[in-house]
């Protein structure tokens, strides 16, 4: 058999600020190439899903010092790197048939050819809810991201008051259910953007989420956090964990899990409160979801928040994802909406026929 | 017995930036007052040392959230507090006579009246060449931070390179030796400011100390930490601070001990480079010396260091502390060489009669 065609988004310019898409200079290119054929051990899969990460933008950083990526970064000329959800089109693995559905890092591509050990088989099942997207939302990265660090990074426990920034997005909505309903923390505050979102953040569990888009955000979050706290699960950076730094308790902990709202502006904002470590004995301790695969515990992780999802405990209705419908055309367009706030949940990109 | 005449320093206006000592609105305001005779369990003592501590400009800052500091702040109209040594010139208290050295929280005046538990007595050993103010700086609360810093908070190994800011200081210059000499770290990089300081610290035990006043330092500090380091004591905060963010091994450790580089000018510096900790998922610890204290460690971890001075391993030789033999009136103004790179090891004054 001859060939797939496919069209493909490389890294064109790796930016500095937010990424360009339109004009000249754009930091993406769309291009049209052929596939070889999938070889031995190999299968030709075709993109239904992309998920959309922050993470990324990290990759294509302009300058980045790659030394310092606890992953590759993606080299301008290359296929824009994601994770994503395939169905088999043809397969020279038994194992795999015809139809399956796949995931995998598989890049902004419509079809790629992957050798077997590049993919793990999806089971969805439906007749619980679960969809074959909530492998890379509520129960894939993003749900072990909010296990491994609420369990292991800062060790919450029930005698804690847990706040959650980016509390509505795919990692802090399910950091603030599994505070609320794992490990049952004495209070939970989230942070979020909006009042729609805010309502649905204390519907997960929440006792309290504060609209940070609010004029009078820092004023609600001081008084939310009267008394201070033990625990910050911070998804953010920037501006709201500079005043999450002064609402810490003497030796409280800080997950460090993010810097959404730094990374289209690297270099830009500087946390000024780095004082209040010494003087209140803060722990902070960086992680990612790679540690949560190292130290063994995505397979165990993921059994236990299935089983929470079959016992009604954990939540993974539509509104933990917001699924985007895009042309293949559109694919950078939607996932700049990660950094505008756009999604609810996990946000992912549906290939439209 | 009619009460003692003394003078005494008072916090007369909190200041924002650095201290002012001249003009008007100075930090300080000397006055002079009558103590009241010593009553039961009380004792008259003599000013001989003060002690010089980063931590006190933390005190005395204006409009200081009294909440999040580790101690009270000081107070306006309050004599300045300090740490230091004095001489007992009259005694209601059995175990301690006239003429015994004496150290506690003395504050800035000639003469105080104190309870016995405020103090404890000193027993100097100038045949082993230990001198009184050596209880303030590389026998008390700075070598007790040094000590615990390391082994406690950052749990440094012999398999760890270990990077110290402010390393020619109290605190740095105990570091660099417990490091070499007890810990027997791989690899000791020292920063101080000025080539006499350097090259006295690598004295000290350091492989190479670093000159942050050199033009070159960011080049010289990349190039002695090529490859990563394990472990970062951080004594300055600051831009020394921000540098080594992107000079931490993945998954290595910082032991936040004070931000000196920032006191006097609160908020005017951001860290930018916080994003460091998330993806080479670093560990920042925040601590102080009561942290040891409340641990139960300052008893052993100074008697081990008294060992060590014995046995030849720990210097503390004249450049473990700048003693400035100072007029009552002139307190302030040696208290600010502090924040000038004024002093090699402890800042000590000695009021002169």
């Amino acid at each position: 058999m001859s060939g797939q065609k496919t069209r493909q988004w490389k890294l064109s310019n790796p930016p500095q600020e937010n990424a360009v898409l339109e004009g000249e200079n754009t930091t993406f290119a769309l291009e049209t190439t052929t596939l070889p054929s999938p070889g031995p051990e190999q299968l030709l899969v075709k993109t239904l899903f992309l998920s959309n990460d922050p993470a990324q933008r990290g990759w294509i950083q302009k300058d980045v010092d790659a030394e310092r990526l606890y992953t590759k970064p993606v080299v301008k000329g290359e296929v824009m790197r994601a994770h994503g959800i395939a169905e088999v089109v043809e397969s020279n693995v038994d194992s795999l048939k015809k139809g399956q559905l796949v995931m995998g890092s598989l890049g902004w591509t419509e079809y790629a050819v992957v050798g077997a050990k590049e993919v793990r088989p999806i089971q969805a099942d439906e007749s619980a809810g679960i969809r074959p997207t909530h492998f890379i939302g509520a129960l894939g990265g993003p749900g072990l991201t909010a296990y491994y660090g609420l369990i292991d990074v800062v060790r919450a426990t029930a005698s804690d008051t847990v706040v959650v920034s980016g509390a509505a997005g795919a990692t802090g909505s399910m950091v603030v259910q599994i505070a609320k309903h794992i490990v049952g923390c004495k209070r939970i505050i989230g942070i979020a953007g909006g009042d729609k979102k805010c309502r649905w953040v204390e519907s997960l569990g929440a006792d309290v989420c504060i609209d940070y888009k609010a004029p009078s955000w820092k004023e609600d979050l001081k008084k939310a956090t009267e008394g201070f706290v033990e625990v910050y699960f911070d998804n953010v950076g920037g501006e709201i964990l500079d005043l999450m730094l002064t609402r810490i308790k003497r030796h409280g902990r800080i997950a460090a899990c993010g810097a959404v709202a730094t990374y289209n502006s690297r270099g830009d904002f500087g946390v000024k409160n780095w004082t209040e470590i010494v003087t209140n004995r803060i722990e902070v301790r960086g992680f990612i979801v790679f540690d949560a695969i190292d130290a063994g515990k995505a397979g165990p992780y993921i059994q236990e928040l299935i089983k929470k999802v079959k016992e009604g405990k954990i939540q993974i209705g539509p509104e933990t994802e917001t699924v985007v419908p895009t042309k293949f055309e559109d694919v950078p367009k939607t996932w700049t909406l990660l950094f505008n706030g756009g999604n609810t949940g996990k946000l992912v990109t549906q290939i439209k026929a």
